[in-house]
């Protein structure tokens, strides 16, 4: 817990701090079981071993442990601001007809279903064919406004107007994104974007926004209260957030997103950086970071870490 | 509205009775666009035209409007209803070696995955290959005994002892089978299964289950009560009615989930009669009949007429 | 050699016999780096470690060496011939509306193209699919007429009256035919079969027709000849063993037929068994076998004996 | 037929001149059923309706008929080219370690199999993925220089130096190529290519070369000959003219390559310009043109002219 230490005084304060300390010490072990996102060479760089997680109420009140201060990037959670931003752009009949809202079972930087299914588009915003779909939408007049604006609606949401992109994160995903150029040329040839090199960039970019879990704490509490940020102020319309909301219990783990509703029960969005952004609907935001992954991309820590905090809790919405 | 005749002068009963049968009759016409599933000669010769709906809540009051007296069939609906009990016979970790946790994107009778997916176990239970895995765990004696214990649990669901079997559609079924026994004999050269026939009569039988809205309304209910009947017994345990109801929003209606989280937002399970099962945690069991079904094998009234009602009285979960 | 003993002492015939006997020794060693089709019971019980060949010339000289007297079943091999007289009962056209001409690059037993391709038929007739939808078009009034109609002319190729089923090959292929079944329940469901069980009753039983080397090899010379036995009888018009001949170059070793095409190039139709019937056109009939098979289903040992029996002579039509 | 007018007054060349005249004649009013390759703009600005093909023998006697001096473009018959100076430059071992030799049954600019195969490589050579590998391992010191060695080696098959490359069908295939790129990329990502853009870039000029009939009739003569030109030289080694011939058989024409093996016979590779380079072993070049395409993108018409020219003239190597 940091920002308000007077609470540390109340009870249950104390027994929410300890409680994090205690999961983080718990789980932290694990990381050995699972590696780094190693094809992104920035990302191989991180401290396989570091947990973090940090968790804000409605009040304000953010209790924190272990890595809590490290910085990491966004990655695939970043799918959902922008998602959210096209959405403001164009309303859900343009962006749906871009992108499908079905989960696929399979893992997020798959190609193959873009040549078998009947429709060419990808079947949800959170894989990566349907991320670049999403990112091609995002308005503005040059790369950098378009990324501008992904960048303030993360600042809005965290609270923070210091978040800013991880430049070497930004160059190494760029130099090393065959699988994703693949998708988004396989996208142009089938009409679902127009121009690869423009929206690779933007989205490149909007992955390597950074962050720490004190952030996507505030930031899964903006979605909590459906779009109104900690300070009080709505930066995302209530049926935007909602439907984000809806995507994270549904795509929001890669393709072990059922698992996790069913093993943890809230909305969740992780990133390969190892960072995973949650809420409890209506009560606190979440963040947790742990570079380590599982076999399907998440922080392998930090899936366990969630698992038992909602179970201790009783979080789940189902 | 049945049951309580007492409470319709209430005001909120008067409403709500107003509102299902407005919901029904604006949506009614829909079911053109729509057509039976006409696969199963029995289910080709209902009547494409009918829509009904029954609510009940809490205290047991029961609206109803339109046709919430006919019978149909469970089909898909009783995969949950076999999940359970296999989870209740053999607990999660023997079942989740059968059959895994995640969406699929693809129709419920697919089979492709089966053979290029690195594990030959299906995606979930609520599509076909799924299903069948989890009917091969119910336990008992015979076919018969098995089918006794599933049909004991829909009736202890539905507080309606009266439940049985539809012999005609149940012929039909086993008649006219060859996906259903394609993916069977699959599973069964992949060792996920031992023995096709028995199984697939066991399927079979539960498909033909035969209920009407208000069944289903308190089918849904227990669910919402977390597995306590309307009659406040216990029949499911609450960690199995919790996942059940996990199931029903990441893979409830086939390969539109994820639609129908984001659209109407509560848990449901459809089936090819026409039938929904529905519920709002602790609040509400809704049953839904509509036999015209869309091109993904959902009631194409039945999700309009969900949809509405969702958002009228703002029962997302999400 | 055998047969015409008097030949031994030409020249040629010395050379050929003692050619055929060092490939035979040279090869047999590999046979430890294939193994058994353990998936049917009566094939696992073969002694792996077997090879045996022969050789027939248009004037009827057979040379033979090592395990050439050894029975075995003909399995895929057996495809080709009821192709053949699904031809003769239907004529082309009626034939190619159930099944393809183009091979797959998939294992023989795959299922998923049947799925995803535009088109439910299967891609060629000699995957499973394919033969089982030839099967079913073989006709006669019963099983066992058909089945005789499909003996008769491996007889006739054969020029060999004794040939008939191993009763316990055919009870075990069809007591652990799950994947068969699964292809043959697919194709009713897609309307391209009628009746699978009498389907499959024909398969099976086609694929347990015993023969040896020596049959073998006279089938292939009676395909090399274009259709006429080495008697001088013609028993299948010219036309239709052309057909058969190409098929076997593009489609004869599974989804090794490619490499076969490179590195062998003679017309050549395989079977798990481990036999292999092969010809040179207009030259002379090949039998093999050697029942350790690679990974795709070929006899390992009689693919690299063939191989190097083809450069030595420069057989290959390419 | 030109070049040699003296032998215009004999039976046979008279006889082959009639009716090669008469077969462009039948066949032309089916263009009608094709179209031409849209997706390459270039290519859609030809004229449709045309229809011309050239036969040599190994005389040197060359016949024509209809559009035998129209220009177009090799397209995919430049990736048996290709293949074959791979071939020299590294042997099939490195070679087939990047690409397989089996047909796929699958359209050429197909992806899927890339990711759900269990190794990286492409199929075979004659798909784009496949040829895309094959042209990232011509050697020279520079694009210029590698597409080049690929001149040079179908200037010698043809016996014209002043063939060369048509820059605005290479501009154009360059600026319309999303398919291929993303076929790039994924093979980029999987490691099987180092370099896309300058791969791609050989890869469209290598297609962009520009041939008329009578070209692709005297380099299908060189490789009936075993790589030995009509002027006599040798300038592919035999070996690997074999092989070429074995990948035209089951690949070269695409996904309908097992049909054409059946109904017409012989060595042949298509282009989506419209060109079937074609050849019968030992005895003749053959060379068509017209750009209207089936579905599978083969000449509709030039198919049809060659399946009744090799009838009539009973050249099927089956």
């Amino acid at each position: 817990m940091e920002k308000n230490k007077g609470s540390k005084t109340d009870k249950w304060g104390v027994w929410m701090q300890r409680l994090l300390e205690s999961l983080v010490e718990k789980h932290r072990p694990a990381a050995r079981e699972g590696k780094l996102a190693e094809y992104i060479p920035e990302l191989a760089k991180q401290d396989s071993r570091l947990l973090g997680m940090a968790v804000v109420d409605r009040a304000g009140k953010m209790h924190t442990a272990g890595a809590y201060r490290d910085r990491f990037t966004l990655q695939s959670i970043s799918k959902l601001i922008a998602l959210m931003i096209a959405l403001m752009d164009h309303g859900e009949e343009k962006v749906f007809s871009k992108v499908g809202m079905e989960p696929t079972g399979d893992p997020f930087h798959s190609i193959y279903k873009l040549e078998i299914a009947r429709e060419a588009k990808p079947l949800n915003p959170m894989i990566n064919a349907g991320a670049i779909a999403v990112s091609s939408l995002i308005q503005g007049g040059s790369v950098e406004e378009r990324v501008e604006r992904i960048l303030h609606l993360v600042r809005e949401m965290a609270d923070n107007p210091g978040i800013d992109i991880n430049r070497s994160v930004y160059q190494s995903e760029r130099d090393t994104a065959d699988r994703n150029r693949a998708l988004a040329y396989f996208l142009k040839g089938s009409g679902v974007i127009d121009d690869v090199e423009e929206t690779l960039d933007v989205y490149f970019r909007q992955c390597s926004i950074c962050v720490d879990c004190r952030d996507l704490a505030r930031m899964g509490l903006c979605l909590a209260q459906n779009g109104i940020s900690l300070r009080g102020k709505r930066v995302i319309p209530g049926d935007i957030a909602r439907l984000a909301k809806t995507f994270m219990v549904t795509c929001g783990m890669y393709n072990a997103s059922g698992e996790f509703a069913i093993r943890v029960g809230i909305p969740a969005k992780s990133g390969v950086s190892g960072g995973i952004m949650a809420l409890v609907p209506g009560r606190m935001g979440i963040g947790v970071f742990g570079p380590a992954l599982d076999k399907k991309g998440n922080s392998i820590t930090g899936v366990r870490l969630l698992e038992d905090f909602s179970k201790k809790l009783g979080l789940s919405i189902f």
